[in-house]
C-alpha cells in the first residue's frame, strides 16, 4: 500500500490539471481561431492567442486523453483531462472532455464542475452515475458502453463502477476549463488547513472525530 | 434538543427555497420588464411573464427577507432567500439576494452556488468568509460590518460566526435563482438515499462509521 | 445499389433530427433542470420543462447513440444524434452529442454547425478530420482511437475514414441543439428548389451542367 | 401648429413601439427559427415561438421601415422600428434597425437603449451624432451618407439634422428589442407623474420653474 | 453655501469611480480566480488577471463602501463603490456593490446602468425608488429598512430620501462595472459642451433658458 | 476577361476583411468603451484595448463602406466590410455592417456567418434573399429598397441580384466580427488544397469532373 506521502504524489496529479480552472457556458468567440499563448506575459480571462501566423494543424488535435493514468490509488480512480491548459487549441471554443478510468470498485468521488454541465459517456465496463439537486433529489442509473447520462450545471455527482472488471468513460463539457470542486479535498486537503471549528461544525463531529476522518486524505 | 424529525422541519426550511434553483450569469432580458408568473400553466427555463396590464408597482418590491428566522438548529444558521421564487419581480433580472443570520458559534456549512458568484456584506457582527480553488488553495478572512468578500462562481465556501454575539450579513448573487450545493446534505440526506458503497468509498470509512456520522443528518 | 427514392428514405434519416435545430454557447439554465416537455402546447425557443413532479432517473439517461445506424448510402456515413429532440434531459444544459459511423472509404460531407463548437473523439479505425477558415486556410489530421480533433464554432469541416476498416467517432457539442448546414443539401435538396440561376453562377456552370450534379443528389 | 393633445397622439406614436422593449446581446438562438407569435396565450421572456408548420417566407421579409413617418411635431423627428413586435421574424435573432426622418433642423433627442449597441448609417442628408461616457466625455461627428457611427450599449446619445434639408438615417441594434429610455419622456410624461420633489431636485429649479418646463411635454 | 468649482470637485468625486465602467450580465469567468490587474501593460475588455502567485487573500476582501462619504452637495447625495476598478478582486465575477448615503431630503437623481440590473435594499431610514420604462410607466414604492427594490437592466431610475433622517442604501449589480448614465450631467456637464441647439430642442426651452439650468451643473 | 490571377486579386479582396473573423451574439462589454488596438503586442479574444487617453470623436466614425467595390469578376458581386478590423471602434460592441453592391444579374454565392444573424436591408434595386434551414426548407424573398429580410444565425444563404440594374443592400450583423464561411472557396480554394477524395465524394463526381469544377476557382 502506498504511504500517505506517495498517495499525495498520485492523487494531486488527478487533480492538478483542474486548478486552473475552467467557464461554464462560455462566451462566444470572436474570431475563427484563438490557440491559446500558455506562456503569454498577459494573463487575461482565458488565454491571449497565439499570433496566427504560428498556429499549425497540430494545434487543433491531442492525445492528452489517449492514454489511462494510473488508479493505484485509494479511491481506484484517475481522471486525465483535455481541457485549455493542456489542450490549448480549445481556446474561445467552449468545449473540453475529460477521460476517466475507474479499477474495479473505483469511485469517482462526488464533485462538483462550476462552469460546465457534463455529459458523460462509458466506452467500457458499467458506471452508476448520479446527481443531487437542490432539493437534495438523487438522480442516479447505471450506465452502460455507449450509453449516455448528463450532469446539470454545477451540481454535485459521483461516478462509481459498479462492474466486474475496469471501466471507462468520458465526461465532455461545455467549457474549455470546466474547473472541479471535490468537497472532501476542499475540506480536508486546504493549503492553509480549513479552521478544526468549520469542520466539527460542518460534520457535527468532535474534534477527535474530525483528525480521524481527515488523516486519511494527508497529502491529496 | 429538536428531535430529528424537528430538525428537519426546521433545517428544510432552510434550503427549499433554493430547491428551485437558479442561474449564475443569466441570460440578457428581451423585455423591459417580465416580472415570473409562477402559476403558469407551461413551465419554462426560468418563468413565464405575468401580462403587462397585471403589473403593479409591489411587484419589484419585496419584504422577503425583511425578517430574521430561527437560528435554533444543530448549525445555529438561517438563510433567507428573495430569488425568483420567493421575488417574482426578479424575474429575467439576473439577481438575487439571500440573508444569512447566524448565532454565536453558527456556521453555514461549506456550499457551492451552481448558478451565480456571491458578494458577501456583513451587516452585523464578525463573518469568517473563505472559499477553496480546484488546487486546494483556501483564501478566507475575517469579515466585519459594512465589509465585503467575494466568492467565484461555483467554488465551495463557508461562513462562520466568529464573533462574541448574533452576526448577520447579505449575501448577493449574479443570478435570479443561484441554486445551492451542500455537500453534506447532497451525500446524507438525499431521497434516495446515496448508495452506502459511495459514502464509504468517499470518506475512506467503514460502513458503521459512515451511518453514525450520516445519522445526525437524519431528517435534514 | 439503391434507387433515388431509396437514397431518400435512408440520407433524410441521416439528417432530419438536426432540422429542429440547436445553439452554440447556449444560455446558462435558469433552474437546476429543465427537462424537455416535446410536446408542450406552446413552443418556446428551446423547450418548455416537463413538471418538476413527472421527472425520473431515466430522463437523464439515453441510449441514443447506442446503436450504430446504416452506412448504406452514397456516403457511407450514418450520424445517430442525441441532441434535446432525442435527448429530452438535455435541454437548458448546453450539450450534446452525435455517434457517426463511416464505412470504409465513407465520408461525412463538409458541414458547419450554426450553434456549437465540435470536439471529435475517435473510438475505432482513422478518421481525417479538416475545417477550412474565412481565409480559406485548411487545418486537418489524421485522428485514430482515442485522439481529438476540435472544430471552431460554424467553421465547415469534414470527416472522412482514410483507414482499411470501418471508423466510428463521437461529436461532442457545446449545445443542445447544434443544427447543421451541409452546403450540397442547402443547395440541391431545398424545398422549394433552389433557383437555377444561383446554382450555376454558385458554381460557373451551366444549366446542363448544374442539372447532371443536381440529380445525383434528388431524394437526399 | 398642433395642440398639445395632438402632439401626444403623433409623439406617443414614435414611441410606443419600443414600449415592448428588447434585449442587448441577445442569448444565442436554441433553434434554426423560431418566429414570434406574438398571441401566444402564455407570455415568456421575448416571445413564444409561431408552430413551424405555420412559418412562411413572408415572416423573414419586413416592411416595417419602408415609409417614412411624420415629422410634424415639436422636435421635427420621426422614428420607425422594424423590432419584434413588428417584425415578428426577428425572434431569437438578437438584431434589430429603427429608421429615423429628421426634418431640417429635427433632433431625435437624447436618449439610451438598456439592451443593444448602436450602429447609425446616414441614408440621406447630414446628421450630427454624440454619445457620452460616465466621465461626462462627449464624442460626437457629423456623419453623412453611407458613412456610420457607433453608440456603445446603454449610453446616452442623440442625434441632430445639421444639414438643410430632410436627413434620415437608420439604427442597427444587436438585439430583437432595444428598448428605449428618453429622460426627459421619463421624467416629464410619466403614468403616474415623477413627484415633484424629485424634479426640482434634479434640475435645482423651483416647483414653478419645473411645472413651466413639464408643460412642454404635457401629451407625449 | 459651496462655490461651483467646490461643487466640481465633491459631485465629481461622486461619479468619476463610475467612469471606467462595467457590465451587465457580464460573461462567465474561464478560471476560478483572475484578480484584475489595475495597471496591465495591455488594457483588454475588463482587466487582465494579476499572476496566480501573487494573489492573497485580502484580494476578495474590501472595505471599500465601509466609510460614508460626505452628503455636503446641491443633491444631498453621496455614492460610493466597489467595483471591478475599485476592489479588483471582482473581475470576471459578474457582481459589484454601491452604498448610497442620502441626507434627509437627499436624492440620488435619475440616472440609469447601461450594463447592469440593480438590486436595492435600504439599511436605515426611508427611500422611495422608482423607475420608468420605456412606455412611461413609472413604478415606485418606499422601501424601509432590510426592505427590497429591483430595477431592471439600463432602466432609468432614482433614490429619494422621504424619511426625516439619514437614509443609506445598497446598489447590488450584476456586473463587475455597471457603468452609471446620468442625463443631467451627461447634457450639462459634458466635455467638450453639448452643442446649445441640442439643448435648447430637448427642453423646448430659449437659449437664456437652457443657459441658466445650465449654470447649476457648472463644476460636475 | 480577367485572367485566373488576376481574378484571385480582385476576389480574394472580396473575401480577406472576414478572414479576421468575428462573433454572433458577442459577449457583453466590460466598459464604456474599448477602442481596438490593431497592433496591440498581446493578441486577445477579440482584441485589446485602445489606452482610453487616446481614444479621439474619430475612432467611432468610419467610412469604410462609403464607396462601392469593383463588381468586376465572375460572380458580379463586391463586398465592403466595416467590422471591428476595419472599424476599431466595434470593438467590444457586438455590431458589425457590411456593404454589398452586385451588378446586374450578380450573385453573393451562399454562405454562412459563424457569429452572427444578418438583417438585410436593400438600399437599391431588387435583390433575392433566400436561407436554407437543417430540414433544407429553402425560405426566400425578392426585396426591394427600404425593404428588410433577415437570415438566422449560422443558416446559409445567397442574396442575388434580380433587377434590371445595379443593387446595393447592407447586411447588419449581431457581431463586431460575424466570419464567412463561403462553401465553394472552403472547398477548392484552399491552402494547403482539400484532398481530391473529399471532393470526389462530396459530390459523387468523378476526379476529371471535380478538377474541371474547381478550375474555374483557382485563384480565388
Amino acid at each position: 500500500m502506498a504511504s500517505a506521502a506517495h498517495r499525495s504524489l498520485v492523487l494531486r496529479a488527478l487533480l492538478v490539471a483542474a486548478a486552473i480552472a475552467g467557464a461554464l457556458s462560455d462566451p462566444t468567440p470572436l474570431q475563427d481561431i484563438c490557440v491559446a499563448d500558455l506562456q503569454a506575459a498577459t494573463p487575461v480571462d482565458g488565454f491571449a492567442c497565439k499570433p496566427l501566423t504560428a498556429v499549425v494543424d497540430d494545434d487543433f488535435f491531442s492525445r492528452a486523453i489517449a492514454s489511462a493514468g494510473s488508479t493505484n490509488n485509494p479511491f481506484r480512480v484517475n481522471s486525465t483531462r483535455a481541457i485549455v491548459s493542456t489542450f490549448p487549441g480549445l481556446n474561445t471554443l467552449g468545449v473540453s472532455i475529460t477521460r476517466v478510468d475507474l479499477a474495479p470498485g473505483g469511485l469517482n468521488p462526488p464533485h462538483s464542475h462550476p462552469r460546465a454541465s457534463e455529459l458523460v459517456m462509458v466506452l467500457k465496463g458499467e458506471v452508476m452515475v448520479g446527481f443531487t439537486t437542490a432539493a437534495n433529489r438523487l438522480f442516479s442509473k447505471v450506465v452502460r458502453e455507449n450509453e449516455l447520462f448528463v450532469v446539470p450545471l454545477g451540481l454535485q455527482h459521483f461516478q462509481l463502477n459498479t462492474g466486474t472488471g475496469d471501466a471507462v468513460f468520458i465526461a465532455m463539457f461545455n467549457s474549455q476549463s470546466p474547473g472541479v470542486v471535490t468537497p472532501t479535498f476542499a475540506m480536508f486537503s486546504t493549503k492553509p488547513a480549513m479552521p478544526m471549528e468549520v469542520l466539527t461544525k460542518t460534520f457535527l463531529m468532535s474534534e477527535d472525530e474530525v483528525t480521524a476522518m481527515k488523516s486519511k486524505f494527508v497529502g491529496f
